[in-house]
């Protein structure tokens, strides 16, 4: 005890917040961000990758991207070397891909937490929650509308969620709160009662300055302007769109130091060609354009690599989630991504159910398995997203945060040392043995296996004296009993009153909005 | 309409089958086996693959395995130059890899129907049910023990299940039928019901020979003697332990020619080691003496690699499913049975949850994902597996049925062509545009995009109105839809009647036994 002491006062943290790290980090245990140990799967021929580059290029000199409403972006893409008719910016053959070179492959996205640091790029993988539902659901409310509340239980799930590295950012869209006033209650609780990273607002500039502001309260503005410490979410308005809204609060971070995911958004077939390749020569495209435009405004910036992709139900027009062809995008992506040197998002836990239900996990599994072969570095939407991304679902975002473990699991690998040789386990047991008892089994059997937390292992008769619960079911016990065990992160009490005083004199500046 | 009838002429078939086999082949259809167009995912480097090999060698030459109950067999093995002690048999370093070599990488198991026939080995990938369990559930019935007549709604089910390629064995155990008849009445469903490939009976090596026997009725005699018409299911007792039942069959197999997936049957920690590596080094020393001492039997016998694997929760003692570790052994002993220029059995609907729902699917779907990229070529347990294998779903088996068409389209990969670039679409929609509408899409949606028959894409409203179902009661429609469309496939009625008379023959000349 003495000596846990000491060296705690070696670190000089203060006795009484040191104390409480501490109990929170017993009671609350997260995953490093998982480190690959496996190799990445590919379906792409050199061939195929070289069609697709020289095919984007050929988009984005011939028929060019719109960029909406920025005359300011004209102006630097003009300057640039570009072509620019109207609102349409054609890029002379290779100027987008040697922009993009001094965006960094690899960058860190800080935590309040240092050991909660984040590092994006490289054969890493983050994994961040569900993104941007108006509705929420579960098991006894069924659907409704998503409150500032909801958002508030979301992140102290992600906060307890050992397998989640990031807070994430809309983890549900608070409708109960004024749009232009909803990103301050959002930032505030990732902040507050989340020591992950998390992202920052993009519906508008103004509210992107708001995130990195806040930021700055919480990290210290000479930290801020040195280091990343948001990852946020910029979507392009696909095909070749670059609106005006996403591309200011690009510009705002970009200029800040600060990370931006260039994601098209695409359901092919709709938005994209309704072929694969198509569909990645336009993901391409798309991407080299905003990328290298972000470092138009600022060369270094982090930026990210976004592919969001799903197919269409011809007959519907409904997208379809967890699908081959999603698959072989994402798979094509990633190739493409790394042939550029940039960080990769993409997959999730994508689904097109109204219900947590085998749909949804059958849609999930696939699309989280293809996101860790696929060398996805950033997956937003790891857990919890629901009827096409219309709805989290609180028993959801625990049942996929649970599978989150098999990830981590699958990428460490296979070891190959003596004692993963384990041959003196079966010379001990020979022939018509049996493992359970042995020196070996017993030695290891602790970190062996992944296990659930969630599901169900238990004979039979048991389970059904128990209640015959489904998944659903025991995803309620276990949400409930994270939030149980909730403990609020330890935090600089004036930091907290400095960032509560901010969202109240921003919100008392402004009226409500709510469109 | 005249040319149609004459080619059918030519070809021999009498006017009344043909018309009837066209009307069903219209009703039915069924996918090819799977080609792969996708590489395999490998996660053991070569040096850990040769140390595994080395290893089992280490093994076979040290510790040894023991044939049970099988004069016969050490006779063998001692002619073939193993070193017999008692039961106990060692082979020298090379020996069982060597007699491994006449095995062949690759076979025809010919179907009724000769478009049916599918290639084992290679790149391909056959799709087979589940196999063993004694209970059956379903939506309405709940859970209870199989019949017969259970039995015979599976075989109909995979008869008209597109993207299944073979009708499987013991669909359901037929438990209301004596233990020593059963095999008479489930051949004779699997030989009537459906034109599919089918597994013989191995609980006995007297069924085995009836199981060869009704196939010298269905396909000739002469056909059997040169072609493999059964693909049956050999486990061995692991750890190392060949028991005389299982080796019977497969002597009695071997002997006509007809193959056999020699699998060891693997809960990690329990039946092999708790590493990954260990296990794999168990599994290829038994599959090694298996496949060894069928070739001892018959020089060119067929046989299948197989690795039958799954966790164990180490709290409970319960095996588990769809996890990491499983992962791990699945790709590693595909990139074994490769190496060994072996036919690759693993993988199936593997789950341990005890309802279709949310487990049942992360579960399944892992373990299919996993299946098509480790390079399995015999998948049993494609669909319908409940409950570790205790249960066979009629939902589920729809319901996984289903999902086996993600992997035919995931197998296909990626399409390079000048259409699949898809440049003039790109072109024609240019920026902010709409492809649902453009030339390319029109073209090419009906065949772009795999789609479910039984997952719900349906818009929110409608799908609350149609009752709010979820993947079981979805699962359940279909079944009803395919068992009303169920039509039983043309056949000799000559042959039919033989078939009938041989099982009457047989299964009056015993008494009922239950045990």
């Amino acid at each position: 005890m003495a000596e846990a002491t000491a060296r705690r006062r070696a670190r000089g943290t203060g006795g009484g917040a040191a104390r409480r790290a501490e109990r929170t980090s017993t009671a609350v245990e997260t995953a490093k961000f998982i480190e690959r140990n496996i190799p990445n799967f590919e379906v792409l021929t050199t061939e195929a990758l070289e069609i697709i580059e020289h095919n984007a290029e050929t988009v984005l000199e011939e028929i060019g991207v719109n960029f909406v409403n920025n005359p300011g972006a004209l102006a630097r893409w003009k300057e640039a070397g570009a072509d620019v008719q109207g609102e349409r910016v054609r890029l002379p053959r290779g100027l987008a891909r040697s922009l993009c070179a001094t965006a960094p492959s690899q960058f860190t996205q800080h935590a309040r937490n240092p050991e909660r640091n984040v590092e994006i790029g490289g054969r890493n993988l983050v994994l961040a929650p569900v993104y941007g539902p108006p509705f929420v659901r579960d098991l006894d409310g069924g659907r409704r509308y998503a409150t500032i509340e909801d958002f508030r239980t979301f992140v102290k799930l992600g906060q307890m969620s050992k397998w989640l590295h990031h807070s994430g950012g809309t983890v549900c869209e608070p409708t109960d709160i004024a749009v232009n006033k909803r990103h301050l209650d959002m930032l505030l609780a990732h902040m507050t009662l989340s020591d992950k990273p998390f992202m920052g607002s993009v519906t508008e500039p103004s509210r992107a300055a708001d995130s990195v502001e806040m930021c700055e309260i919480l990290f210290g503005k000479q930290f801020v302007s040195e280091n990343t410490v948001l990852t946020s979410l910029v979507n392009i308005n696909s095909p070749l769109t670059f609106d005006d809204v996403m591309m200011g609060a690009l510009e705002t971070y970009a200029a800040a130091g600060q990370a931006c995911i260039v994601s098209p958004f695409i359901v092919g077939g709709a938005m994209a060609p309704v072929s694969v390749a198509g569909t990645l020569t336009q993901v391409l495209a798309e991407v080299l354009a905003g990328v290298a435009y972000s470092q138009l405004i600022r060369p270094g910036a982090p930026v990210i690599f976004g592919a969001f992709v799903t197919s269409i139900d011809m007959n519907s027009g409904a997208p379809t989630f967890g699908t081959p062809e999603a698959a072989h995008i994402t798979y094509g992506a990633g190739q493409l991504a790394r042939r550029l040197g940039l960080p990769y998002r993409s997959s999730g836990s994508f689904c097109g159910s109204k219900l947590p239900d085998a749909q949804a996990a059958y849609e999930t599994a696939n699309s989280l398995n293809m996101g860790l072969l696929s060398g996805v570095n950033f997956m937003l939407h790891a857990c919890g997203w629901l009827e096409g991304g219309l709805v989290s679902s609180f028993e959801k975002f625990v049942m996929d945060a649970d599978q989150l473990g098999t990830l981590h699991h699958l990428a460490k690998g296979v070891q190959i040392d003596e004692n993963a040789q384990a041959m003196d386990a079966i010379r001990e047991v020979g022939p018509g043995g049996h493992y359970l008892g042995c020196a070996h089994t017993q030695a290891n059997f602790k970190s062996a296996f992944w296990r659930s937390e969630v599901l169900d292992y238990k004979p039979y008769e048991t389970w059904s004296e128990d209640g015959a619960r489904d998944t659903v079911a025991l995803a309620q016990v276990r949400m409930r009993k994270l939030l149980d065990a909730y403990q609020k992160p330890a935090m600089d009490l004036a930091v907290e009153e400095q960032l509560n005083d901010y969202v109240a004199r921003k919100k008392a500046s402004m009226t409500d909005s709510f469109t």
